[in-house]
């Protein structure tokens, strides 16, 4: 099918950008001497994942217990489910575990949670690894790097029947706050430290420690060095955004998925071009708009060359409708009602969540359909 | 299953809750003397439709063409697709009208796309009713009342050979950025206006103007009168939301979907509890703020009574995290980790996209699960 021919919204995606992007992470990853375990939680797919991660037997993240399902059914061994875990989830767990043979590790920083969870885990018979999370700055999740909880949730897994310490964690995520790359070489070090001294911390009182995992794709992308760790954790550099973008840590030329849009209406009186796609298709994530206030919900470029239209972006939206205003009149003759365009996302893991399937595009045409893995 | 076993997020719908705000909107329209065409954009569910239209000859709305094909196939016959249309979606609205034998009501503002359809329609061989969109005052889409432009478009769908005009339809969206009752009452005038004012034009042309459409759940609540109207459209009103609330519009009370959510840890450095519901779970909408800022993504509520917890909100939203900052340590307590909670959602529209279905919920048990049309 020729994308000219395609109803929309619709999301796309360019495989070359997308190699690209691999290439350069995992030439990064092989740089800094370090596993690279990306994450999948922005592409939630499992054909994404062939080309990032071709030896199934490598490390993949993922961000819910369905894209473990979807990742260990399509024959990835070793799955990292980042976010912490709770008792009901771990039926879940132990399901896929049971089903794929791989190994599903999962996250704490909690003393009660690995209790409730060696008990939920002796009645389902089912062993699990976890890993600590350090909080190393971002105030999310996790516990203070040297705070006597990292010892004591050490000692409770020690002592648990069924879980087993496989490592520590931790996320700089406040990267994202960031547009000045020393900044982000300074917070990748925090980050660094923040796990290698836990590491070293519960090796000193006799644990075992054989993950040491940090990462986000601005720290990854600008560690000065990762000395004491094994892993890194990295998702939207696969695709890119406006966010990125925003933050200088790419160009628009990376960006790898765009959603196909068609303007539906000039609204004169208001100076806008209107477009079939809204909150639902582009989210209302703005987090580009920070550093580059002029990203707005998206830059909206030519459906064939993928070239901004300088000065248009998508300025409201609406569940359905998404606002362009124009420059002036000569855009409603340029962009005609039933025009299809491209907009870039501000944020692709919210952006690509709206969509079931990504249209892989070359030239124009629709080649290959991959299926995604929303929900829970 | 209980949901107190239930893995989450999830989201959860109140069939009581439902059904009272079904019966109130009935009453009211049935009040006003008009025809209720239910916004099924809002709930996307087949099930949903069977409790708010159980006659399946009643009017609905739809936003995407993919809920016009479900509510379609569940045996819906008269489907209005209130966003403007543009000609690659044609095909799509041919398949739906042929398969079902329903009638697909498509909606337009301009001229060229009306010359452009009819040719599309042409190729397919297939009919089309078409509203002329009104713009009343929301500046979104639609054009003026009182503009050249709507005997333009009537003129050319009677010169069109397989479209057909059916009416006119205006939507007084502004009506959620106000919070006063009187100013509702207002403004839903100027949409009832805009809407039978242009109608009567059209008529006075010679054109046929059979439905003569307004709404939005507030305007639809506090209109005076609807005289000359034939329809009217609301979609909010089956859940609701702390958007309306926020606007004085629902009680807390009305609230009929919620997301299930479980403590995932406490950040006891940063005095919050971490939920495993974040941004993709809750949506970033947080259209509730301007009136009610302490809502900021969801007020977070006991998981069996859904009394709110006086002071809780998920403050921020990470994709799968959401944090809730307490007034005091005794919270640690009171919900310890593994604990459910429910949260109001900001934005239900917004909220509900990213599941695949609803857990109708009596008693603390799932009793049924309703699936969701999402997607285009």
């Amino acid at each position: 099918m020729k994308i000219s021919d395609a109803e929309t919204p619709r999301l796309l995606l360019d495989p070359d950008r997308l190699q690209r992007n691999i290439d350069m992470m995992a030439a990064r990853c092989a740089g800094l001497g370090v596993k690279l375990r990306p994450h999948l939680k922005t592409p939630k797919s499992v054909k994404v994942a062939e080309c990032a991660v071709p030896d199934q037997s490598d490390p993949i993240t993922v961000s819910t217990l369905r894209e473990a399902e979807a990742f260990a059914a399509g024959g990835y061994k070793d799955v990292l489910c980042a976010a912490a875990t709770a008792p009901t989830k771990l039926a879940h767990a132990d399901r896929i575990q049971r089903d794929s043979g791989s190994n599903v590790i999962l996250v704490t920083d909690s003393v009660s949670l690995v209790e409730a969870a060696d008990e939920k885990a002796g009645e389902l018979g089912a062993p699990f690894d976890f890993l600590i999370e350090i909080d190393c700055g971002e105030h999310r999740s996790g516990i203070l790097p040297g705070s006597t909880e990292l010892l004591a949730i050490g000692a409770a897994l020690k002592d648990a029947k069924n879980l087993k310490l496989a490592g520590v964690m931790t996320h700089a995520g406040h990267s994202y706050a960031l547009d000045d790359v020393e900044k982000i070489a300074d917070l990748a070090e925090v980050e660094r430290a923040a796990a290698a001294d836990s590491a070293d911390a519960l090796r000193a009182a006799g644990h075992d420690c054989r993950i040491v995992s940090v990462g986000s794709t601005p720290t990854v992308l600008y560690a000065r060095h990762l000395d004491g760790i094994t892993e890194a954790r990295a998702g939207v550099y696969l695709f890119w955004d406006l966010a990125q973008y925003s933050r200088k840590i790419c160009t628009l030329d990376d960006i790898a998925v765009t959603v196909l849009a068609t303007v539906i209406g000039h609204n004169r009186a208001g100076g806008s071009i209107v477009l079939d796609s809204g909150a639902l298709a582009l989210s209302k994530d703005d987090s580009s708009n920070t550093f580059a206030p002029d990203t707005r919900y998206g830059y909206v470029c030519d459906a064939g060359t993928l070239e901004r239209f300088e000065g248009l972006s998508v300025d409201r939206v609406y569940q359905e409708h998404g606002m362009v205003p124009v420059p002036d009149e000569s855009w409603f003759d340029r962009l005609p009602v039933g025009t299809q365009v491209r907009v870039m996302p501000v944020h692709t893991c919210m952006t690509c969540a709206a969509y079931d399937v990504y249209d892989v595009v070359r030239d124009g045409e629709v080649v290959e359909t991959w299926p995604r893995v929303n929900g829970w």
